[in-house]
């Protein structure tokens, strides 16, 4: 099952530390105290690297569990909630919303380009009776990449808390909690963390906290509540068996970002991000986007005769290679490179652009240059100092 | 923080074939559908050892995830549910009960003893009319272990529905599900299976599939409703995108279950418990137990002069090796020696028990024999036959 | 240190199965009957493998062990020995001899060519007075492949015993020890084979077998010595404590090769090693052989105004990768890509092939075609069919 | 095979992070000059360990490379040595010294003690005209230790250079190669250095390097050469592609010794020994030796009645244990419990113990106190200061 190249936008490639890191005999993270202070180390990392001093958690499930968490934890029955929505996961959020009792307000704008801010601004003159707001970071479906710096911000103003979902972009895009107001920001082990999927990270503000005590009625649920985790550092106990193996993991990849530089690893991510966009349009194809492009995944339009699912049908079964087109009504049109975390290493990208590029000829697309050659042709130029920068590209061309 | 001898109950030893089978490259869990075979194929294997054609799931989360889904999803306001309690996590489900807006009537019994049938039915006899049932199979805080075989039986004839932890029994116990009509199953990765913590196994019967359909109001909540994967397979997709490491691992233990044959592995946890308990019997101490004893864990009295923590503390500091007592009220009064799953191979446990007995001298015990002497006259006089059976010897002391 | 990509002639890249393999915890090879079963069964798919029922043995030590233990284990004072020279390792078989005692005769030919038959031929009607002779299957400073199927014969109509040196060929190119009449075929297992640095492989023949007992002296050494391993399995006794644990790699690096098939194998090196060759030729550079080429590596002359130490110098501090030039008088000449075993695979050849490209273009050389697109073309054209063998490209892209 | 307890006198068992750092990937040792700083630093780290500032060298092949090594490299025809004989190991050196042309004087003693220190004075004041002599450290067959601290400037008294076999003593007893004056100290990877079998590790004094460099004739054999390691770092050049994965291993499995604190360590094996020696003798068995006792490994002489075969046979029948005799004569008369390395830990050697006890008493022996018990008592003895040195307790008791 697993002699594949996978080259999608998540579960990204995780490095061999990390999975010998998971590999590793533990520790009894109920009872030994060692654990504790492990664990609230690799929180405060997790802190350092996504800019805050909030309390950091990690929860043990997928990321949609900390999307679901932060709406069980802060809707109570009738609250109104303001749902930020240009893309799929953006509108998903609805669905938690209403599931906890609240009553979603959309504001929904063109999935080909990120929030516009003032038209954000205009909308909230009008309403801005909102508990909370949610918006999504990178939309992966489209990859469109919203201005947090300016959302979260603008809905403090009006005292508006922010949910925001960066499980797609958190590491490979900058993200600074505290100095854009965040109040809860989620991520997933599995993006461009580059561990496996399996673990939620969730940072909580003051304010947030606050929101959560000030509840008239009770959270529904345990497992998705986030009061439940304030005190397990006093207490030493936390609410359910932490998974050990799993964090020894993600602390490992966390620290595979710090060795790095977080600096460095969101810049890597960024050349590689233009030079592939860069060479996708010279190719002939059209991006999805007009802007709002995220340096985590790029989605580009397949022409209709050949198809997205054909085309990835053909990379899997001529080239063992796993892509992903992406979700819903685009899932025949677009395709999606997921050059995010460990996938972000030109060595890997530039054989699956050359897979890709064989794939759209022999279905017989027609294209002047090849995709190696125009992504190098752009990567060169964005890195042209990079030939001066020894420890810089040591960085790009890791294993 | 890894580098001690640990032997809990829960989390249990991981063998090295499972350990390295989480540290494997993967396929994309969403993507390939040869993950989907592989996902059914394991909860297959899970639904043979526990005796079950019901559906199987295997859930991101801890073992508690699936006691709190199976709440959520039968719950509907103002329902009526049975919380058979002899025990702390017995009882610790009327909170997830009412949590969900149920009515929880609790049948509660001697903490030192199994479930009473004849009073459990004379009970019934008066008041029956629940939605469902909550039973424990194994209560770890003292190690008691019910019968369902007779309980789940009893209650189906009063149209009961049955949901069973069975986390710390499964595996190391007989578990039925079919021929005791058990509804919903639930058992977690860490504890006999001796997988790390982070997954949770659900198996659901018909009956308790037509209840969640049959539900009135829609349940509260995604991540814990056992509705949303039902139509997995037929889709080829996933609520969300599956922990695939830790089920490569969770994979690896099944076959080791299944390599070493599951009545083989109940009956190795049956003769090392006995002994553990006779030896301890002998040595001195008091069991907690009057009876229902679980092969899976023992519990034993400490005297007040020595007391539980103060034991434990000094395992940890003299004999670097991590024990646990028990929980709540019991927690300074009961040692807890969790021999189950890869913990409940005698080379192991021989070395845990003289880490006990020469704590335990070092703490003031007067006793006449070791506990390592003792344990071995016990285990030699259920053992005997094994010396003409070599292939069984094995399995006992592997590695 | 280790965290560059890596693509030279050996040592191979490893698969995470063999190196997971050399991971695991061992029984004692000295004492375990078991192991002897291992390491026979072991042998003997190795030599299923190279077309064998001679014995095959495995030695605790790098390929050069074997080299040395076959001339050690032959040679005795006097004896002449045909030393086969077209290459560098082909003449150092010269000092080998000599160091024990016998008189090397070097039957010596341009090194830009396989070893012609007709020539020798003619050598050996005016002196086929040899014990031995030594013969490199491929040389791999430059590459060249000596045609063992009519070599090896005709030494053999001479009564002459043949020593190959396949280290650098086994299993990436067709080896009939039986058919070929090779007497002692050597190998390494850190080439095709891609296992780590540290074993040899060594087969023996009847008629080697006999020449080791019609010595007359003693063997100078022990280590050395082939015919210490003779008894070893009736006696269920090595010579020494047996690397149990690279064995397991190595074992898992056979299977490896038995999955996919040696003739599988055979041809995904043929395939690559062409498309190789013949892009680097349209490219603008030029091979160093005018015939003979090994499917395992290609040597390619690099211009003088760019220099081939300091191409490899560019990719590794540019490109965060290791390459090797050639030895000696070539080691700024030529360039060598080591396609073999592991490294044989498209997607980390079109990788490398791509850094060889930007490395040359960045270093002044100008050329109409990328490497890459060359390389597709050609690989395309002889990999047409593939594209209806599903599993056949399975192979070629595995990870 | 592997799933086996495993308690011998070497190949010991190995630590998780050692295996781990096994199945790592790797630079290419070859051409990566960062191998080449790494490969010093081990040897560095191993030199400081067994106290020399001399040239440390790994080579790639079992221990007993590194004795025919040293005797092929000192040895010219004619040359006399001096064999100092008290164990089966000890005589062994004879037939390296005479394969190589040497002349072999046996230095013999009874087999139950160590070597007098007076009687060999005695002895070299008729007889001291010999390049060098052979000495074993501890000699593992019967568990003989040599006091180097006497024998070794003896010697240099008498300018006899001095080849020291301390593979199976190593990091387990003391070694101070410089204050000792030893010429050429002799280990391997799997003894107490806990790494799998297939490393050598030797340090050679300027004398020796001196002794090679005045050799009249050449030496025959290059493997076995220690001549060819002299300039490999300014050469930035190995003799032979080294096994880079395995001294990775090696690598921390020395880090591991550093981190306990090779004084910690020998203090370990010198508390497990004593204790073992005593609890054997109260438990009515003898002890081979009369003194001279190794803390690497114990022999015990085992009744006729039962016979040391059939007692390893038995545990490993029925305890699924794998335990070892002694080599020759002693194969049925003696048995030995390797606790050495990573075996030198209680909890396992109190598993062990407990397997031998109940194998002894199945097979008809008779005791009054079981060996458990017995090894508590003396290891307590010496221990008892260990209570209050929590990090001493640790280090005893680490996995």
């Amino acid at each position: 099952m697993n002699n594949k190249i996978v080259y999608t936008p998540g579960p990204t490639n995780v490095r061999e530390n990390v999975r010998l890191a998971r590999g590793m005999k533990t520790t009894n993270p109920d009872v030994d105290n060692d654990f504790v202070e492990f664990y609230k180390k690799t929180c405060e990392k997790i802190g350092d690297i996504i800019g805050t001093q909030n309390d950091v958690y990690i929860l043990s499930g997928e990321g949609i569990l900390g999307l679901e968490a932060a709406c069980a934890t802060l809707t109570e029955s009738g609250d109104r909630v303001l749902v930020i929505d240009n893309g799929i996961f953006g509108r998903g959020f609805e669905d938690f919303v209403s599931m906890y009792g609240g009553e979603a307000i959309l504001f929904s704008e063109d999935y080909t380009k990120d929030i516009d801010i003032e038209s954000l601004e205009t909308f909230l003159e009008n309403d801005s009776d909102f508990k909370y707001a949610t918006i999504v970071h990178c939309d992966t479906p489209t990859g469109v990449l919203n201005d947090l710096s300016k959302i979260c911000p603008l809905l403090k103003k009006y005292n508006i808390l922010t949910v925001v979902d960066s499980v797609a972009a958190m590491v490979g895009e900058k993200l600074e909690v505290d100095k854009w107001q965040v109040d809860i920001a989620l991520g997933g082990s599995q993006k461009a963390i580059s561990a496996p999927a399996g673990l939620t990270i969730v940072s909580i503000s003051e304010d947030a906290q606050l929101a959560f005590k000030n509840r008239k009625t009770k959270v529904t649920g345990f497992y998705c509540n986030l009061g439940i985790w304030e005190n397990y550092y006093q207490d030493k106990w936390f609410p359910y068996t932490m998974p050990i193996s799993d964090i020894m993991g993600l602390n490992r990849a966390i620290d595979n970002i710090i060795e790095e530089g977080i600096e460095n690893a969101i810049n890597r991510h960024k050349r590689i991000a233009t030079a592939t966009r860069n060479a996708f349009v010279d190719y002939g194809l059209e991006l999805f986007l007009e802007n709002g492009y995220s340096s985590t995944v790029t989605a580009v339009k397949i022409p209709e005769s050949i198809g997205a699912l054909n085309l990835i049908k053909y990379a899997y079964d001529v080239y063992n290679t796993v892509l992903s087109t992406s979700l819903g009504e685009y899932s025949n049109s677009i395709l999606r490179v997921g050059h995010m975390g460990e996938n972000a290493r030109v060595k890997d990208l530039v054989g699956i652009l050359n897979t890709i590029d064989m794939s759209m000829v022999n279905l017989g697309f027609n294209r002047d240059k090849s995709l190696v050659d125009l992504f190098n042709k752009y990567y060169s130029l964005y890195c042209k100092e990079d030939v001066e920068n020894e420890h810089y590209n040591r960085i790009q061309f890791q294993v």
